[in-house]
């Protein structure tokens, strides 16, 4: 399967997971994200996006 | 492979492609947008993500 898994990442690196195999991202507001995933389970998160890696399934953002 | 190809849509809903296999998004200001794709070919776009639709393989921007 082709989806990615948004994860935050901090200061040091480290990453936490926000929800796995995201199939729908979009953008709402200034740093507000709607996620779903294949499941149909939803996140709305405030957080600014630092790069998506498809080769390596990630989404990452950063907490503000 | 699981990359996704990024496009424009216009108001009247028409896709056009912007780069192929998409490997690698990340917003640098705001609304530019950097973009790599699996053969390292790379793209920096001044628009707007409307959505990432990993199911249907597909990056949508806005020009603006």
């Amino acid at each position: 399967m082709c989806e990615a898994s948004a994860f935050y990442k901090n200061q040091e690196c480290e990453e936490t997971l926000i929800l796995k195999d995201v199939a729908l991202l979009k953008p709402e507001e200034d740093n507000l994200w709607f996620l779903v995933n294949i499941f149909g389970e939803q996140k709305e998160i405030h957080a600014k996006l630092l790069e998506i890696n498809l080769l390596q399934h990630k989404i990452i953002f950063q907490k503000i």
